[in-house]
């Protein structure tokens, strides 16, 4: 399982501040949608060049016109860009083919969709290779957790790629295990710790933890 | 029937060059999602200052966090932000309480949504008071128009206020009266156009042409 560090505030210096104190236990940095409507291509060029050695998520969430919006980002540098599993197959479809042209990837985020395992069909037809399990931040509040959704996605696409993210800390890696994630994205938990360095380990060291064979 | 101009370039000096040429034939200027993208909330001010005496729109396309990201581009002037119609009723409702403490509006894209009337009457509920008819870009190229979600959503909501954008040019904003748009949004017509400034009058002509009362 790799570790995604979800940069999402709306501003560039406590994004880089942040990155300084934790990068060593991440293996993907992501410029967040708050980051990236703030300062645009900029975001990903700096934290492109701070996060040398890690992979860089463009979180843009296209939704409309999916080869150009993800050229913006595969331009400015970005390994792997997102696009909504709402959006029509034709620009999930385009977002994908700009990202392999590049030779990077396009992740299909699965947040607002109510039935997962219906989409996966499409999605499926669709060449789609990796999805985010997301919950949205303001559903975050009332308890909701992406788990469900997870295990929907891996109960009708057993081979699919899978990355996870909303809500996520250390006491919860236990339960995303059985389904399996690819990736594990984590930002608040991080971002508003008292000490995101001890955070950010203590993440880390509980991934590593609960993925040892028993 | 006001005229909206969506500057959809991956650039700033592009957007201001265009906006310099038709500005006379527009009421409000539309940041689009690729130049937000590209250059974040640098291109609304920047905007703002050039197409002073017009409204701004802000197209976030908001998903996830409604009441962070309307504010990053309230915070920077924009009169009016977007969010998605498939976003949760949470993140619908927290862009239109962050843009309605600034004294600004929030307007609801119906990008992707299958079935307006359906979606409508939720939104209706969430306090949506201005929703978007929008047709995807990447689905314009098999002819699509957003003339029958337009035309759906009047239906369902006879007292809605109605935006309309995708592919529209002038000969086409005849079929749109029947429905009252308050706003009429176009972006590739002129952008495209050989003689932007010609193409931008011819808009403005035979929105004049057509509302006159015969």
């Amino acid at each position: 399982m790799k570790l995604q560090l979800a940069l999402d505030f709306p501003s560039l210096a406590p994004s880089l501040h942040l990155l300084g104190q934790v990068r060593e236990f991440f293996d993907i940095v992501e410029v967040g949608t708050p980051l990236i409507l703030a300062e645009g291509m900029r975001a990903v060029t700096a934290l492109k060049r701070a996060a040398e050695g890690l992979a860089l998520v463009a979180d843009l969430k296209i939704m409309d016109a999916g080869d150009l919006e993800a050229r913006i980002a595969l331009d400015a540098g970005a390994d792997l860009v997102t696009v909504l599993a709402l959006a029509h197959e034709e620009t999930i479809q385009r977002v994908i083919e700009a990202a392999r042209r590049a030779g990077r990837e396009a992740m299909v985020d699965l947040i607002g969709v109510d039935d997962p395992s219906a989409r996966l069909s499409a999605l499926t037809r669709a060449g789609v290779e990796l999805v985010c399990c997301h919950t949205a931040f303001d559903r975050q509040g009332s308890g909701e957790r992406p788990t469900a959704m997870l295990s929907a996605v891996r109960r009708a696409a057993p081979a699919m790629r899978i990355a996870v993210a909303g809500g996520i800390e250390p006491r919860r890696i236990r339960e995303l295990l059985p389904f399996a994630p690819e990736i594990v994205i984590v930002g608040g938990y991080v971002a508003r710790a008292p000490n995101p360095h001890a955070a950010a380990k203590a993440l880390r060291e509980a991934l590593e933890e609960e993925a040892r064979p028993t």
